[in-house]
């Protein structure tokens, strides 16, 4: 294996905000309730602002501060590497790279966002953050980060996962945080949830909704979260900003970006950076491939339309490819690539033909991940096995035509909480999950009537 | 957080190894039975020619390898950090360094020698290696390796680990490695045990004899050890060799060496290259603090004599500190840590007094851990926490003096497995154990007849 190691000082300085550089304007968020274009005034009492600034940013660059770069010394800058054992395991002419954000404490990308949000928050006074968690990855990004600003953090988590997955909740009150099983009898809409159904398993947009009614309820309380925004899609640039100047170290420049989706930010983070040589007419020919699962397929089966981020409708109207707020993901192993809708940005270069998608079934998924672990020794989250899966396609295509073809993947995060899903897949045990199209046209029945982009 | 970090071509190209530089020459090894000085060609059935001769080498430095150099590439050379959030924590004048070895694919220190192992016995024509493995960091690093070179890998776990412990077998199993419960039905070791008790939770000792057992019953295989002996150590000390390196750049050189001991090569691999500049009279005023259990106190309180490496004295006679190979721990999580003797190179030295030895309770270890989770970030091995808290200890005796004192301490490996021993500390259930003195001289009791040193 070969690394493209940056040094200290070569850490980025800038996030780079793709709004300004779109084909066309973002479609403007909708107020949930009127409709009405949203104001960001209406996000105050839920996120810091100098957050709520970075959403809604003309600017092309925007600074890192010291304290988060501070911070992302810790992991960062991350490895590039080549893959060239695996790349000899397929006999493929393409070279293989991938990008490793699993190096950061908290295991995977989230933490890139974790700090300067909670630095933010941190900055503006707010002494704690709510937020929700599903697998875990995010509170426990989230919860790293409190800990380094001092910021309590209040973290509900899916209760299915929160019963089935307790090393990553022991993971989050290592670092300080509270975390409650979803739904809770803390919020008004947790008791009305077991009101119905005292047995209730929870689901993101449950504790969503808990979470944003902790932080609405308390003066020094905020909201944050995990993907799909545009704040959040900023500080992920900072993966894709070293990703290309690791590139000019190996003297080399990627034919096609591939990452997995689930919010799309670890996709866009990746990928804008690369994606802003092709806009600018530097690199038209790069592609771009977002990798989903068949279990929850918002790019390649879902509608572009407004939609909630929340199940419970409380979120602002985002403009995205989605297949319903009300959709509820087969328990697929790839926990963070159950969000039923995308970010809106990524959604908007998808729709204009700059980025492909492709969806997987998990037993390819896992295979995949197998055999990265025997040529190239880590064992990745399934959800950058996502990435990986694309990523041998398209190495199997170049060997097909014997074609040179210069690949780069996301590889998001580390599979080490994920054991029980390699298990279950080397006993042949895992199953494979395509919606039936009765169940998507269900969901996409229920899209609030904002309309269809 | 300040990391210093090494390109892939200053990544050593030598190990060092002490033999010819130790104050004294190192009492020969015993024949387990004749009590006869070993010969190398003893070894001839259970390790592959290549190892033995680096075991008995005088040579100071022997080549690394090209195709193993290639491996250590994946995550060498590992980072040098300074934890400067801890010093401010600490308020103490004190600079604190650690070297992390987390970052390999197996999550610790151990694959820096199960790849040249493997490799050297897959140059060889070895199909297959065994071995045992306690609590799994052993048994997944040997597995990984085994991938790579394509040797099969057969490890005999600790049964109530096996059960207890899921995610390393996990682990094992993702790299294509077969793992059995031990006592097991396969060797006439496990038939005996298990025919006395089919309920027996095993131990490394019985494991141990499995694996050898199996191994010379197999003409195409050979068995792997993963700590103690010299050429274990040899390996190791690329850790200690980066350090070296890592320091020049940062411009400091340590005052005292810390490292946490079960076998004493993850201390060694570390330490060895820095005693090497004591011993030669560059550096004479450098300390070296070996960091152990109370539960397992082979440095402070176990007698210095011969005795055997396994619990069933199959193993060679080996010159060093011991609790006495019938020692049975107490279940402390770090399982690293378990082993009633040490690496003879490292008893040497601290029976000439240049290693000083502390125990720890593992209370005060799982404190420092999280304090350390909560500063920098990472959640470590309750192993390396140890090694963390004589960092401190040493880092709060500068504060108390008012003195500069720069101390490197070892970083051995993360604690993404051991999150129910966070867990057990977090809710106030974890146990102290300090050894009884009757239990202590029981076992010395039992020590062989070969005698003290």
């Amino acid at each position: 294996m070969k690394k493209f190691i940056l040094t200290e000082d070569e850490l980025p300085r800038q996030w780079y905000n793709i709004l300004p550089d779109l084909p066309a304007p973002l479609p403007p968020y909708l107020h949930p309730v009127t409709y009405e274009p949203l104001r960001p005034e209406d996000l105050a009492a839920l996120l810091p602002q100098a957050v709520i600034e970075q959403e809604f940013s003309p600017e092309r660059w925007i600074d890192i501060p010291e304290q988060v770069r501070d911070i992302y010394r810790m992991w960062r800058p991350s490895p590039l590497c080549r893959a060239d054992r695996l790349e000899k395991a397929l006999d493929t002419p393409a070279k293989i790279y991938f990008k490793f954000e699993g190096v950061s404490p908290a295991g995977s990308h989230k933490p890139n966002t974790a700090i300067p949000q909670v630095y933010y928050n941190a900055r503006e006074g707010v002494r704690r953050v709510t937020t929700e968690t599903g697998a875990g990855q995010w509170g426990s990004a989230l919860s790293f980060a409190g800990s380094l600003f001092d910021v309590a953090v209040t973290v509900y988590m899916v209760r299915a996962s929160y019963e089935q997955k307790p090393y990553r909740r022991s993971l989050m009150h290592t670092w300080g945080a509270e975390v409650f099983a979803s739904p809770s009898e803390r919020t008004q809409a947790g008791r009305d949830i077991l009101a119905k159904d005292a047995e209730s398993p929870g689901s993101l947009g449950i504790a969503i909704s808990e979470a944003v009614e902790d932080a609405l309820a308390h003066d020094d309380t905020r909201f944050a979260l995990g993907s799909a925004m545009n704040h959040v899609v900023l500080h992920q640039t900072v993966i894709g900003l070293e990703a290309r100047r690791q590139f000019e170290l190996a003297g080399d420049y990627p034919d096609v970006v591939i990452g997995c989706v689930g919010g799309g930010s670890n996709f866009s983070g990746l990928a804008f950076p690369f994606m802003a040589d092709r806009l600018s007419g530097e690199r038209p020919g790069t592609r771009f491939v977002a990798a989903e699962p068949t279990a929850c397929p918002t790019l390649t089966r879902g509608a572009y339309a407004y939609d909630y981020p929340d199940a419970a409708g409380l979120g602002p109207l985002l403009p995205m490819r989605t297949v319903g707020h009300g959709f509820m993901p087969a328990p697929i192993h790839a926990g963070g690539l159950r969000f039923h809708g995308d970010a809106p940005t990524m959604c908007a270069l998808h729709d204009k033909g700059y980025i492909e998608a492709r969806a997987y079934e998990q037993t390819e998924v896992f295979a995949e991940a197998v055999r990265f672990a025997r040529h190239e020794g880590f064992v990745i989250a399934p959800e950058s096995a996502h990435a990986l899966r694309g990523a041998v396609q398209e190495a199997l295509a170049a060997k097909e035509t014997g074609e040179e073809r210069t690949i780069l993947f996301g590889l998001s995060g580390h599979g080490h909480f994920d054991l029980a899903a390699y298990d279950s897949y080397l006993a042949g045990k895992l199953e494979d999950y395509t919606i039936p199209q009765s169940q998507l046209e269900a969901a996409l029945s229920e899209l609030p009537k904002a309309g269809r982009l």
